[in-house]
């Protein structure tokens, strides 16, 4: 892992001391699949930060200069990049005017394991997501339900858990999209109450014809397939949820090659 | 403003890379209100910080060592103590296991002004706090909905916004809790659902014999007298919440007096 730090601008060494998104969470973030030195999915990623920057009010840096450091951060290879943007310094308490500067990091990681072959297995979690439609959709940095749910097993062959809102609907895996087939037609939860519209969701929206609606648990388990996706990962097949299995699906291999072909970091993973 | 950073027991210069802290808003904090160099709630402060990192699963720096630090930095003066505890660096992604050593930072602030002779002037915020019993009552780094509450006036002759759940409920003050008077008795909206459990909303039940219920709008406006409090600032007497106008109340006089006689850092502003 290596980070680089900035505010507004300017290089700095460190996150600065009474910064807000320390502070308050206040802030948003990105987590893009990298290759050979670019993310090929910026312009979704960038267009998703606007709207979060828009609906939180925090000023973003400029495009070309994070693409920059970005790509140098990157130095020709792939992986995981990540972004985060925060408010800055400033402001009195919760009151956030006068943090006209955001601090904002490009951190490169290791590219996640494929998915595999076989599909993930998935849970239920208990943690629910909370139903607030002025956080809903934007990747900001209050992520203290996916944490709980995430903390709620430590079984390794669990590799991911489907969260509910309060109101019962599902939402989405901690760390990814979900999509479910019922007769041939593929749905995917809305996230204008809760959850995050993720940039590989999106994608998918577009290549399956997908349609955004409240799903209910009984219609994922009576799902004829079922998968995840998230940026940096892309298409993961689902095979088992508690008792209920799914055999592999010609639809979702269909789909994860099509990603492959459309996204070069995803090609390999593909045979 | 000081401030100091610690891992674990070691002293630490910034806020390490990848804290969860700013990653998620993956952490606690408390404001204090410090006199002579000490904290005189620290016992209630201490107690809420467990709490919370009981709930979030946080393993807590050694109670001693904090209240150390933290009057080390105060060297005698008063002002106000802010103490974070994050969960840390590590863990994968949302995971949070093995990230065992909590960053905590210590910073010392201007005591607030005290409250207005003749009362504040609220207004109702359109921000909703989402309904979230997971993390309700506990005083977590997820504060984007306050934020963003604070961020719906400029106004400087309002002084404070109330708070209403997704619900409809009324819960807080964004930066404090609520009281109402009606025939004789107090009332402090719940907070198990939404909102936090203030150190002074605590002391202040205990002092008015107040009861925990939830509160309508129409009960707010309706009621006798109202007043916000926080540990900062203790009992801010409250004179307008749009057109309503409420005169200064005896039994408000009364709760800052006892205050004052109960808390060194209030006994100068009541005169």
């Amino acid at each position: 892992m290596s980070v680089r730090h900035f505010v507004g601008d300017q290089s700095v060494a460190n996150t600065p001391d009474q910064d807000r998104g320390l502070a308050y969470g206040d802030g948003l973030f990105e987590t893009m699949r990298a290759h050979d030195g670019d993310v090929h999915w910026w312009p979704a990623h960038w267009r998703r930060l606007e709207r979060g920057a828009h609906a939180l009010g925090i000023a973003l840096p400029d495009r070309a200069r994070v693409r920059h450091e970005a790509q140098a951060l990157l130095d020709g290879a792939g992986g995981v990049l990540k972004l985060i943007v925060t408010r800055g310094v400033g402001g009195r308490g919760y009151a956030p005017f006068d943090a006209i500067s955001p601090h904002w990091i490009v951190s490169r990681h290791d590219a996640p394991p494929a998915a595999p072959a076989d599909g993930l297995t998935l849970r239920w979690c208990d943690t629910r997501l909370a139903v607030q439609p002025a956080l809903a959709g934007i990747k900001h940095c209050n992520r203290l339900e996916q944490v709980l749910a995430r903390a709620e097993w430590r079984d390794a062959d669990v590799d991911e858990g489907l969260m509910r809102s309060t109101e019962g609907d599902v939402v989405s895996a901690t760390a990814a999209n979900l999509f479910v087939l019922h007769d041939g037609r593929w749905t995917t939860p809305a996230v204008d109450r809760c959850g995050i519209a993720g940039v590989c969701r999106e994608w998918a929206i577009d290549a399956l014809q997908a349609r955004e609606a409240r799903l209910a648990v009984t219609e994922v388990e009576a799902a004829e397939a079922v998968f995840l996706c998230n940026a940096a990962r892309g298409i993961l097949p689902v095979a088992r949820l508690g008792a209920r299995v799914w055999r592999p699906h010609p639809q979702v291999a269909q789909l994860r090659r099509r990603l492959a072909a459309e996204h070069p970091a995803f090609a390999t993973e593909v045979a």
